[in-house]
């Protein structure tokens, strides 16, 4: 059993605060006088060290607050008002935005997944659907990297999504909230790079990766640039005080803070796997990022819920249900330990 | 002259970082982990402290990051498609919000104002040239205390205004981006308890008194109460790590650092008109918060737009302009003390 | 072959201009002069015999163009920012009103079904989905009586879904476009009054049974009455000469014009049913509607496309495909006979 | 006093019915089986002879049943989310439209006027005051031809305002409610190809000038072209029986009927204001249109009250009032002449 007096939580990737490096740039530059909303000379940096790290310095790079802001902001811009835009029935934006896209006035096409991916062909089926003014208009395509079911796309998936939006004129948009994980991953042959290559527009989570707060979007498309930051403003993303997420994103990006931090989830959530993989338990969704959807006995899940916080996701066949762990850059391997340990034991 | 390298500004009350108690708190409380979307435990305390220092358990209270975030949801909450919002033709929902109040789908019906005030028969005048349902149909009323032209509402005009908006069935929504100042002034006979007394919906101001963002909205009248976190959610403004705000809030008020904040403010902003004053200048409003609006000469101007900051408000007549200038919880004294000895020797 | 220089066409219910008797009653009352934007003597007329036939004094009755309007203003009227409406996949709101409802700011709750018709469970799982202020709250659901597959409701369905409703706080409101049809049917168990219980709001369709145009709402839950002809004239639905629209449903409905209407909408269709199986074919739905979906061999619909149109509807298995015939009070009894005739010649 | 058993309404000018032609011409070819929602045979050929008329081949024309609904879509085409419509603060989309431009999410900018009218320097005005993102960014000017207090502007005063819009990025969209009226004053040197001319979208209004309902929406910039028709279907514009529209406007345009009828209108208001200045009334506007404004004492307002139907529009000095007297197509000379005679009897 893990030593602390509560629970240790695997509910989600933003349970703590940030990382000391950032809380420590946010004392260090506390006293400058800046310029306000988003001009300051931090949020500038972070900008231009973006840009580098992509290797791309034709993009437009904003921070904002919060994801859920960023994507309906994002789709503001890219939809005029019969436009749609298409996404995986699993996706954030379809399921826990509070109608968010909706409140800006267009319609979600969402289309059945099992492991939270779109495919190209999903995406034609949906324009083909879509054939006069009587329907709206399908105008982009909204996907998450890592997904809500913790999976990644490769690049050539991308690739081919990229392929099926330039076919359709349809704009590629990438959530980010877990790029980090997703970039980090295993598996991926994808480069932050590729994601500002094949996206019109994305965003680059800090929240859910060592930030306290703060999502960094990037635009690449030329069409989309026009008076961004009108729409920033319009929907209440503009901080008086953008220097908060300017220091946060330099100090991420200064150096691979911001990879180190979701290489370490990422490890937190292997070793995870291969615990639950050695005691023979089976898992939802092919994950190697740090959300992990294993399925348990019920009674287990019982069991471990004395100690440790996390999402029960659904149920499934013979007593048992899939649930949910999350890891995160805070993640500690104590508490990972523990948890396999006391997995062992009730299983 | 100042003894610095730069320029120092007085453009306004967000140039700084937060209070070092601030600070101080996000590193104390960094590591716990917490509850997400405003359900941790210090937004939960935040909201236990305030609701005690407006003597009022029965409102509800909601942390957000910034003033048009605040702003745009509650009229979201307060109206339905029809109704409008009656607001001073200086208001910032009028003017610098880039039109988040008319994107979520209602009128402003502005009133042209001189010192930023709204009285009850500008209210009443509005509600009465509309009759009928080929009109918008006011439903709200939008005071900020202070306004946007450092003036405040006194606890009667307050009274009278609430009393109009009772007697025409009209919310009144009290904007506090800088209500500390305003509670501070030494003019002011308003206690924050009146504020509660008076509003259905208002919010206390954050980020412009020591916090790095955060703005504490309040709902005083139970039907805006219903459901609210749903807007919040809707609009992007629940932040999954809410302990930012929640901590800084908490850390504000826990003993009197927010209204100590703003009585530094206004003793800065008061030594500057003392100063002005002593030199025989005028100003465009009478002010005793921590904005004030002198007339100076253009020539006077250029000169201290060397090594000062300020806006230029509007031309006045005969070679004169009024200029803004903004103290702050983070103004110097040596900085106001600098100003008014170069003013001297320019004037 | 049918006697005519051009096609015959069964595409839909509103190929021809308006009864006889509509177009007589527009020349006889022309030259009065009226109060404009639906208080004339007409649309109260209509109004106050709508409440006649249908038994209920007790509701309001409002007066629109076009059916896509009265949906959206429903919606705009029942849900607040953050509610959502509940449809079948294949409802009209979800489908073929080019996202008017999301641009009022909802979400449409689509729900796959194969006969375009929503059971209670349907309902309440989509009610059970959504638990917190991360996702949409459901507040209405939206059904067609007749649907847009042809198929109609029980009065024990409609019972079931008013039950299921109010168990969960939605609101139901029934699209009548096609509901002189549906009203009408042989195999219909329901009157306007039950229409009128079950419902809290819903639409009696003028255009397609016999007006040029126009469509009568009817609000039965109070809640909902307040202030609606603002929300007409918000969305541009308040026609100067609302009298238009008045002296429709006044010849309409007062006698059984419309009823007899609908019936020989009924009977052509029938008519063609009884043909059709006749000849050895199947249907896609089973419709006692003025809406027909049979499946054809491809070769039998390429000769019949030659004098009748219709659309096809969908591929299906070997050569087949399904087609849509629609009646409507306009159509010649020898165009029915003519395309019997050729059918069987070409089978 | 005039020899009928009710009053005579000069209230407005949608009164009565429709022409008897158009009313013959809904007859005549109430038969045809045509194709929906704006497509028919009428419709198309609309569009043609509107063309013809105006001179210009290289529009588009799309038929919508009223005013409120043709602005509404236009600004919804017009604008982006942050952008804004110039308006006169007497304009109708200012005053009378429920709020139906911000409910589509965008600010209307208004300027206080005297006359109706909008000048340069207003436009002008309004886009200099909006320099930055913390602002709605002006895009479109509003204006109406004739105005709402029955004035016009001039060839020139058109060209001026194309010329301001022009130089700062605004479409220039006419309201054409009473354009025939405004067209046919003769003091205008104003012909519907200058209308196209200048305007880059601008609606032909039936409803006031003789059709049963139908306004005629042009649109002469390419880039507003695009898509249209969904703009329609959203906002529930798209009648299925658009014939009905079309067979209006064939019938208003074959020949000189629609300008025919305006100069009846406008012969009928010029009598009136012969009879009123002979009578030494004065005008509160000079309005050569089918509204003029005079100013009467309120005793004699009150006599002609019982026979005759009108606004009263404002209070006036020494017991005066300014009232409202509209003429129409359908304005009886005899009721004009009874209505100067009533008035001599009692001034």
């Amino acid at each position: 059993m893990l030593d602390c007096e509560n629970m240790y939580s695997f509910y989600n990737d933003y349970s703590e605060g940030a990382h000391s490096r950032i809380i420590e740039a946010l004392q260090r530059c506390n006293d400058s006088q800046e310029t306000g909303y988003g001009e300051d000379a931090f949020s500038l940096e972070a900008a231009s060290i973006l840009k580098t790290t992509m290797g791309n310095v034709d993009v437009d790079v904003h921070l904002v607050s919060a994801g859920t802001q960023a994507n309906l902001i994002a789709f503001t811009c890219m939809l005029r008002p019969h436009e749609s835009v298409i996404a995986a029935s699993t996706g954030h934006i379809a399921v826990h935005e509070a109608g968010a896209v909706e409140a800006t006035g267009h319609r979600i096409n969402t289309v059945a997944v099992i492991d939270g991916k779109l495919t190209p062909s999903d995406v034609q089926n949906v324009v083909d659907q879509h054939h006069d003014e009587h329907m709206v208009k399908p105008r982009a395509v909204f996907i998450s990297q890592a997904t809500e079911l913790g999976t990644i796309y490769s690049k050539a998936e991308l690739e081919a999504l990229s392929d099926v939006c330039k076919n359709n004129d349809l704009y590629l948009y990438i959530d980010g909230a877990r790029l980090g994980s997703a970039l980090m991953s295993s598996e991926s042959d994808v480069a932050l790079a590729d994601i500002a290559r094949f996206a019109d527009m994305f965003y680059i989570g800090g929240t859910k990766n060592g930030a306290l707060l703060g999502e960094a979007m990037v635009i690449t498309n030329p069409i989309l640039k026009k008076e961004f930051r009108y729409f920033l403003k319009q929907r209440g993303a503009l901080l008086a005080k953008g220097r908060v997420l300017g220091m946060q994103f330099v100090e991420l990006f200064r150096d691979d803070l911001y990879f180190d931090l979701a290489k370490h989830a990422n490890a937190m959530a292997e070793k995870l796997v291969g615990g639950l993989t050695a005691l023979g338990y089976a898992f939802a969704t092919r994950s190697t990022t740090n959300q992990i959807f294993p399925i348990l006995p019920n009674a287990v899940i019982e069991t471990l819920k004395i100690d440790y916080g996390f999402y029960i996701w659904s149920p499934a066949a013979d007593e048992h249900s899939t649930i949910r762990l999350v890891t995160s850059w805070a993640t500690k391997e104590t508490a990972v330990d523990a948890f396999l340990s006391d997995l062992k034991r009730c299983s």
